[in-house]
Protein backbone atom coordinates (compact mmCIF):
# COMPACT_ATOMS: atom_id res chain seq x y z
CA UNK A 1 0.00 0.00 0.00
CA UNK A 2 2.60 2.48 0.75
CA UNK A 3 4.38 1.98 -2.83
CA UNK A 4 0.51 2.80 -4.14
CA UNK A 5 0.16 6.05 -1.70
CA UNK A 6 3.52 7.45 -2.76
CA UNK A 7 3.48 6.97 -6.40
CA UNK A 8 -0.18 7.84 -6.80
CA UNK A 9 1.60 11.17 -4.79
CA UNK A 10 4.09 11.42 -7.59
CA UNK A 11 1.45 11.27 -10.07
CA UNK A 12 -0.69 13.98 -8.68
CA UNK A 13 1.75 16.38 -7.78
CA UNK A 14 3.10 16.25 -11.86
CA UNK A 15 -0.72 17.04 -12.92
CA UNK A 16 -2.42 19.27 -10.37
CA UNK A 17 1.42 20.45 -8.69
CA UNK A 18 2.23 20.34 -4.69
CA UNK A 19 -0.22 23.40 -3.52
CA UNK A 20 -3.49 22.11 -4.98
CA UNK A 21 -2.59 18.50 -4.18
CA UNK A 22 -5.14 17.29 -1.37
CA UNK A 23 -5.15 14.04 0.55
CA UNK A 24 -8.34 13.63 -0.76
CA UNK A 25 -7.52 13.05 -4.09
CA UNK A 26 -4.31 10.96 -2.73
CA UNK A 27 -7.14 9.00 -0.92
CA UNK A 28 -9.87 8.37 -4.20
CA UNK A 29 -7.59 7.88 -6.52
CA UNK A 30 -4.76 5.56 -4.72
CA UNK A 31 -8.21 3.44 -3.39
CA UNK A 32 -7.33 3.47 0.19
CA UNK A 33 -9.31 4.97 3.33
CA UNK A 34 -7.86 8.84 4.53
CA UNK A 35 -6.76 6.95 7.87
CA UNK A 36 -4.85 4.58 6.19
CA UNK A 37 -2.54 7.61 5.15
CA UNK A 38 -3.01 9.62 7.89
CA UNK A 39 -1.00 6.68 10.09
CA UNK A 40 2.24 6.58 7.64
CA UNK A 41 2.27 10.34 7.07
CA UNK A 42 1.20 13.17 9.77
CA UNK A 43 0.72 15.72 6.80
CA UNK A 44 0.86 16.43 2.77
CA UNK A 45 3.91 17.59 3.23
CA UNK A 46 5.65 15.27 4.67
CA UNK A 47 3.95 12.05 2.54
CA UNK A 48 4.83 14.44 -0.46
CA UNK A 49 8.69 14.27 0.59
CA UNK A 50 8.43 10.47 0.80
CA UNK A 51 7.16 10.07 -2.43
CA UNK A 52 9.58 12.83 -4.08
CA UNK A 53 13.03 12.71 -2.03
CA UNK A 54 12.97 10.11 0.98
CA UNK A 55 13.50 7.06 -1.24
CA UNK A 56 15.39 8.64 -4.16
CA UNK A 57 18.32 7.13 -5.68
CA UNK A 58 21.53 9.72 -5.01
CA UNK A 59 23.27 10.39 -8.53
CA UNK A 60 26.16 8.04 -8.76
CA UNK A 61 29.87 9.83 -7.91
CA UNK A 62 31.58 10.37 -11.05
CA UNK A 63 35.37 10.11 -10.63
CA UNK A 64 36.53 12.60 -12.94
CA UNK A 65 39.75 12.98 -11.36
CA UNK A 66 39.84 16.45 -10.02
CA UNK A 67 37.63 18.32 -6.96
CA UNK A 68 36.68 20.71 -9.11
CA UNK A 69 35.14 18.23 -11.73
CA UNK A 70 33.80 15.83 -9.13
CA UNK A 71 32.28 18.88 -7.54
CA UNK A 72 30.84 19.98 -10.94
CA UNK A 73 29.34 16.66 -12.35
CA UNK A 74 27.55 16.32 -8.24
CA UNK A 75 26.05 19.74 -8.81
CA UNK A 76 24.92 19.64 -12.16
CA UNK A 77 23.30 16.03 -10.95
CA UNK A 78 21.45 17.64 -8.20
CA UNK A 79 20.78 21.02 -9.98
CA UNK A 80 18.61 18.42 -12.84
CA UNK A 81 16.38 16.91 -10.08
CA UNK A 82 16.46 20.24 -7.76
CA UNK A 83 14.89 22.77 -10.63
CA UNK A 84 12.15 20.53 -11.78
CA UNK A 85 8.66 22.35 -11.44
CA UNK A 86 7.72 20.40 -8.70
CA UNK A 87 10.67 19.89 -6.59
CA UNK A 88 10.09 24.11 -7.14
CA UNK A 89 7.13 24.27 -5.40
CA UNK A 90 7.51 21.45 -2.88
CA UNK A 91 10.62 22.14 -1.68
CA UNK A 92 9.68 25.51 -0.32
CA UNK A 93 6.19 23.78 1.57
CA UNK A 94 8.86 21.37 2.80
CA UNK A 95 11.39 23.84 4.22
CA UNK A 96 8.29 25.52 6.08
CA UNK A 97 6.94 22.32 7.32
CA UNK A 98 10.51 20.87 8.69
CA UNK A 99 11.00 23.84 10.84
CA UNK A 100 7.93 23.09 12.80
CA UNK A 101 7.57 19.62 12.65
CA UNK A 102 10.18 17.99 14.55
CA UNK A 103 9.70 14.73 13.38
CA UNK A 104 9.81 15.20 10.02
CA UNK A 105 13.29 17.34 10.55
CA UNK A 106 14.85 14.52 11.94
CA UNK A 107 13.86 11.90 9.00
CA UNK A 108 14.94 14.87 6.42
CA UNK A 109 18.36 14.70 8.60
CA UNK A 110 18.94 11.44 9.46
CA UNK A 111 17.74 10.45 5.62
CA UNK A 112 18.11 12.60 3.13
CA UNK A 113 20.77 14.99 4.15
CA UNK A 114 22.94 12.21 5.72
CA UNK A 115 23.01 10.46 2.55
CA UNK A 116 23.89 13.40 0.18
CA UNK A 117 26.53 14.68 2.33
CA UNK A 118 27.90 11.10 2.60
CA UNK A 119 28.66 12.07 -1.38
CA UNK A 120 30.79 14.76 -0.28
CA UNK A 121 32.81 13.04 2.39
CA UNK A 122 33.74 10.40 -0.63
CA UNK A 123 34.74 13.76 -2.96
CA UNK A 124 36.91 14.66 0.03
CA UNK A 125 38.58 11.35 0.67
CA UNK A 126 38.95 10.89 -3.02
CA UNK A 127 40.54 14.54 -3.31
CA UNK A 128 42.66 13.67 0.04
CA UNK A 129 44.13 10.65 -1.91
CA UNK A 130 45.20 12.65 -4.89
CA UNK A 131 47.11 14.91 -2.46
CA UNK A 132 44.62 17.65 -4.22
CA UNK A 133 43.74 18.93 -0.33
CA UNK A 134 46.22 18.95 2.31
CA UNK A 135 43.67 17.54 4.63
CA UNK A 136 39.92 16.60 4.88
CA UNK A 137 37.07 18.95 5.79
CA UNK A 138 33.86 18.60 7.25
CA UNK A 139 31.53 17.00 4.81
CA UNK A 140 28.32 19.12 5.69
CA UNK A 141 30.53 21.90 5.59
CA UNK A 142 31.39 21.19 1.68
CA UNK A 143 27.35 20.43 1.19
CA UNK A 144 26.49 23.51 2.20
CA UNK A 145 28.74 25.56 0.21
CA UNK A 146 27.35 23.64 -2.64
CA UNK A 147 24.22 22.12 -2.59
CA UNK A 148 23.11 24.77 0.14
CA UNK A 149 24.06 27.80 -2.15
CA UNK A 150 22.23 25.88 -5.01
CA UNK A 151 18.90 25.76 -2.74
CA UNK A 152 19.29 29.19 -1.80
CA UNK A 153 19.33 29.90 -5.14
CA UNK A 154 16.51 28.08 -6.42
CA UNK A 155 14.26 28.11 -3.58
CA UNK A 156 14.69 31.32 -1.55
CA UNK A 157 16.33 33.64 -3.67
CA UNK A 158 13.98 32.22 -6.42
CA UNK A 159 17.31 33.03 -9.35
CA UNK A 160 16.97 31.67 -12.64
CA UNK A 161 19.77 29.26 -12.62
CA UNK A 162 21.50 28.21 -16.02
CA UNK A 163 24.75 26.09 -16.25
CA UNK A 164 27.02 28.99 -16.58
CA UNK A 165 26.12 29.92 -12.78
CA UNK A 166 26.23 25.90 -11.86
CA UNK A 167 29.75 26.10 -13.19
CA UNK A 168 30.67 29.14 -11.36
CA UNK A 169 29.20 27.54 -7.95
CA UNK A 170 31.54 24.43 -8.40
CA UNK A 171 34.35 26.63 -9.44
CA UNK A 172 33.89 28.91 -5.94
CA UNK A 173 32.86 25.52 -4.11
CA UNK A 174 36.35 23.71 -4.99
CA UNK A 175 38.06 26.78 -4.19
CA UNK A 176 36.52 27.11 -1.10
CA UNK A 177 36.41 23.76 0.18
CA UNK A 178 40.64 23.99 -0.92
CA UNK A 179 40.84 27.53 1.21
CA UNK A 180 39.39 25.36 4.44
CA UNK A 181 41.49 22.37 4.08
CA UNK A 182 44.78 25.00 3.93
CA UNK A 183 43.42 27.21 7.05
CA UNK A 184 43.51 24.49 9.33
CA UNK A 185 46.19 22.68 8.13
CA UNK A 186 47.86 26.19 9.04
CA UNK A 187 45.92 26.17 12.72
CA UNK A 188 48.18 26.44 15.28
CA UNK A 189 46.85 22.79 16.84
CA UNK A 190 48.76 21.38 13.49
CA UNK A 191 51.66 23.29 14.11
CA UNK A 192 52.68 20.54 17.53
CA UNK A 193 54.41 18.14 15.03
CA UNK A 194 57.77 18.44 14.83
CA UNK A 195 59.51 20.05 12.32
CA UNK B 1 -1.78 53.38 11.92
CA UNK B 2 1.31 51.51 9.76
CA UNK B 3 3.80 52.09 12.94
CA UNK B 4 1.09 50.82 15.28
CA UNK B 5 0.14 47.03 13.37
CA UNK B 6 4.04 46.74 12.49
CA UNK B 7 4.94 47.40 16.28
CA UNK B 8 2.55 45.13 17.58
CA UNK B 9 3.06 42.81 15.15
CA UNK B 10 6.94 42.34 16.47
CA UNK B 11 5.96 42.24 20.40
CA UNK B 12 3.55 39.41 19.58
CA UNK B 13 6.23 37.73 17.49
CA UNK B 14 8.73 37.67 20.50
CA UNK B 15 5.84 36.95 22.93
CA UNK B 16 4.38 33.76 20.87
CA UNK B 17 6.23 33.31 18.08
CA UNK B 18 5.30 33.28 14.95
CA UNK B 19 3.32 29.80 14.44
CA UNK B 20 1.05 31.00 16.90
CA UNK B 21 0.35 35.03 15.76
CA UNK B 22 -2.89 35.52 14.60
CA UNK B 23 -4.17 38.68 13.44
CA UNK B 24 -7.13 38.67 15.63
CA UNK B 25 -4.60 39.56 17.92
CA UNK B 26 -2.95 42.20 16.21
CA UNK B 27 -5.94 43.81 15.43
CA UNK B 28 -7.00 43.17 19.45
CA UNK B 29 -3.86 44.87 20.75
CA UNK B 30 -3.17 47.17 18.31
CA UNK B 31 -7.01 48.52 18.44
CA UNK B 32 -7.50 48.66 14.71
CA UNK B 33 -9.51 46.66 12.61
CA UNK B 34 -8.88 43.49 10.82
CA UNK B 35 -10.25 44.87 7.41
CA UNK B 36 -7.49 47.85 7.80
CA UNK B 37 -4.88 45.16 8.28
CA UNK B 38 -6.02 43.31 5.23
CA UNK B 39 -5.77 46.17 2.89
CA UNK B 40 -2.33 46.97 3.69
CA UNK B 41 -1.24 43.52 4.33
CA UNK B 42 -1.95 39.88 1.97
CA UNK B 43 -0.94 37.56 4.85
CA UNK B 44 0.25 37.26 8.12
CA UNK B 45 3.45 36.15 6.50
CA UNK B 46 3.92 39.52 4.45
CA UNK B 47 3.13 41.60 7.66
CA UNK B 48 5.49 39.69 9.66
CA UNK B 49 8.04 40.34 6.85
CA UNK B 50 7.40 43.48 6.66
CA UNK B 51 7.24 44.12 10.63
CA UNK B 52 10.99 42.37 10.98
CA UNK B 53 12.58 42.64 7.84
CA UNK B 54 11.45 45.28 5.19
CA UNK B 55 12.67 48.08 6.57
CA UNK B 56 15.01 47.20 8.59
CA UNK B 57 18.62 49.17 8.48
CA UNK B 58 21.52 47.25 7.08
CA UNK B 59 24.08 46.67 8.75
CA UNK B 60 27.21 49.69 8.50
CA UNK B 61 30.09 48.59 6.26
CA UNK B 62 33.35 48.28 8.08
CA UNK B 63 36.26 48.57 6.13
CA UNK B 64 38.86 46.16 7.64
CA UNK B 65 40.80 46.92 4.77
CA UNK B 66 40.76 43.05 3.15
CA UNK B 67 38.18 40.77 1.17
CA UNK B 68 37.96 38.18 3.94
CA UNK B 69 37.52 40.58 6.78
CA UNK B 70 35.08 42.60 5.11
CA UNK B 71 33.04 39.09 4.50
CA UNK B 72 33.70 38.21 7.91
CA UNK B 73 32.14 41.55 9.25
CA UNK B 74 29.52 41.02 7.50
CA UNK B 75 28.50 37.36 7.66
CA UNK B 76 28.97 38.21 11.50
CA UNK B 77 26.50 40.77 11.85
CA UNK B 78 23.72 39.27 9.38
CA UNK B 79 24.33 36.11 11.83
CA UNK B 80 23.05 37.68 14.62
CA UNK B 81 20.05 39.13 13.28
CA UNK B 82 19.42 35.47 11.01
CA UNK B 83 19.65 33.43 14.17
CA UNK B 84 17.34 35.10 16.52
CA UNK B 85 14.26 32.81 17.69
CA UNK B 86 12.02 35.15 15.95
CA UNK B 87 14.00 35.12 12.40
CA UNK B 88 14.20 31.37 12.40
CA UNK B 89 10.40 30.49 13.38
CA UNK B 90 9.43 33.44 10.56
CA UNK B 91 11.86 32.37 7.75
CA UNK B 92 11.27 28.67 7.31
CA UNK B 93 7.19 30.52 6.54
CA UNK B 94 8.51 33.35 4.61
CA UNK B 95 10.41 30.82 2.31
CA UNK B 96 7.05 28.97 1.59
CA UNK B 97 4.69 32.30 1.36
CA UNK B 98 6.84 34.15 -1.28
CA UNK B 99 6.87 30.56 -3.77
CA UNK B 100 3.15 31.29 -3.82
CA UNK B 101 2.95 34.96 -3.58
CA UNK B 102 4.46 36.63 -6.75
CA UNK B 103 3.66 40.43 -5.06
CA UNK B 104 5.51 39.35 -1.72
CA UNK B 105 8.70 38.03 -4.09
CA UNK B 106 8.77 41.06 -5.93
CA UNK B 107 8.57 42.89 -2.83
CA UNK B 108 11.63 40.89 -1.00
CA UNK B 109 13.73 40.91 -3.94
CA UNK B 110 13.49 44.45 -5.27
CA UNK B 111 13.92 45.64 -1.25
CA UNK B 112 15.63 43.19 1.28
CA UNK B 113 17.38 41.15 -1.33
CA UNK B 114 18.87 44.62 -3.46
CA UNK B 115 20.03 46.07 -0.32
CA UNK B 116 21.77 43.28 0.80
CA UNK B 117 23.10 43.05 -2.77
CA UNK B 118 24.10 46.36 -2.62
CA UNK B 119 26.55 45.59 0.29
CA UNK B 120 28.18 42.68 -1.84
CA UNK B 121 28.92 45.24 -4.89
CA UNK B 122 30.52 47.97 -2.03
CA UNK B 123 32.82 44.70 -0.91
CA UNK B 124 33.54 44.12 -4.20
CA UNK B 125 34.63 47.47 -5.67
CA UNK B 126 36.61 47.85 -2.38
CA UNK B 127 38.65 44.56 -3.28
CA UNK B 128 39.15 45.69 -6.95
CA UNK B 129 40.09 49.05 -6.28
CA UNK B 130 43.14 47.66 -3.57
CA UNK B 131 44.35 44.88 -6.25
CA UNK B 132 43.08 42.13 -4.12
CA UNK B 133 40.61 40.79 -6.80
CA UNK B 134 41.48 40.93 -10.38
CA UNK B 135 38.13 42.54 -11.70
CA UNK B 136 34.88 42.31 -10.31
CA UNK B 137 32.24 39.59 -9.95
CA UNK B 138 28.44 39.23 -9.69
CA UNK B 139 27.25 41.03 -6.31
CA UNK B 140 24.45 38.79 -6.74
CA UNK B 141 26.62 35.66 -6.43
CA UNK B 142 28.66 36.98 -3.69
CA UNK B 143 25.50 37.67 -1.84
CA UNK B 144 24.60 34.08 -2.51
CA UNK B 145 28.52 31.89 -1.34
CA UNK B 146 27.85 34.03 1.76
CA UNK B 147 24.46 34.57 2.68
CA UNK B 148 22.69 32.10 0.55
CA UNK B 149 25.05 29.41 2.48
CA UNK B 150 23.97 30.96 5.99
CA UNK B 151 20.34 30.81 4.93
CA UNK B 152 20.34 27.29 4.14
CA UNK B 153 22.53 26.71 7.49
CA UNK B 154 20.16 28.13 9.53
CA UNK B 155 16.62 27.73 7.78
CA UNK B 156 16.55 24.67 5.50
CA UNK B 157 19.30 22.24 7.34
CA UNK B 158 18.91 23.56 11.07
CA UNK B 159 22.61 23.58 11.59
CA UNK B 160 23.66 25.16 14.92
CA UNK B 161 25.79 27.82 13.63
CA UNK B 162 28.72 29.13 15.80
CA UNK B 163 31.27 31.81 15.35
CA UNK B 164 33.69 29.16 13.97
CA UNK B 165 31.41 28.03 11.21
CA UNK B 166 30.55 31.99 10.51
CA UNK B 167 34.38 32.08 10.07
CA UNK B 168 34.95 29.42 7.81
CA UNK B 169 31.41 30.69 5.97
CA UNK B 170 33.93 33.64 5.15
CA UNK B 171 37.05 31.93 4.57
CA UNK B 172 35.04 29.80 1.41
CA UNK B 173 33.70 32.88 0.63
CA UNK B 174 36.78 35.05 -0.27
CA UNK B 175 38.66 31.94 -1.89
CA UNK B 176 35.60 31.11 -3.50
CA UNK B 177 34.93 35.09 -4.70
CA UNK B 178 38.72 35.43 -6.22
CA UNK B 179 38.39 32.06 -7.76
CA UNK B 180 35.26 33.39 -9.90
CA UNK B 181 37.27 36.59 -10.39
CA UNK B 182 40.28 34.88 -11.69
CA UNK B 183 38.20 32.20 -13.87
CA UNK B 184 36.72 35.48 -15.77
CA UNK B 185 39.64 37.10 -15.93
CA UNK B 186 40.89 34.35 -18.54
CA UNK B 187 38.39 33.69 -20.24
CA UNK B 188 38.64 33.70 -23.98
CA UNK B 189 36.90 37.24 -24.00
CA UNK B 190 38.98 38.51 -21.87
CA UNK B 191 42.28 37.08 -23.66
CA UNK B 192 41.51 39.39 -26.59
CA UNK B 193 43.31 42.29 -24.96
CA UNK B 194 46.39 43.50 -26.21
CA UNK B 195 49.60 41.48 -24.91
Amino acid sequence: MDDKILRTTRELIDEVGYPALTVDQIAARAGVGKAAIYRRYASKAEMAFAATMYEEQLPPLVGTGSLHGDLLALVRAFHVRMATPAARQLAPALISEIAVNPGLDKRFQDTFLAAEQSLFAEIIERAVARGELTRAVDPAMAHLLVLGCLASALYIVNLPVDDAMVTDLATAAAAGITALADRHHSDPDAAAEPR
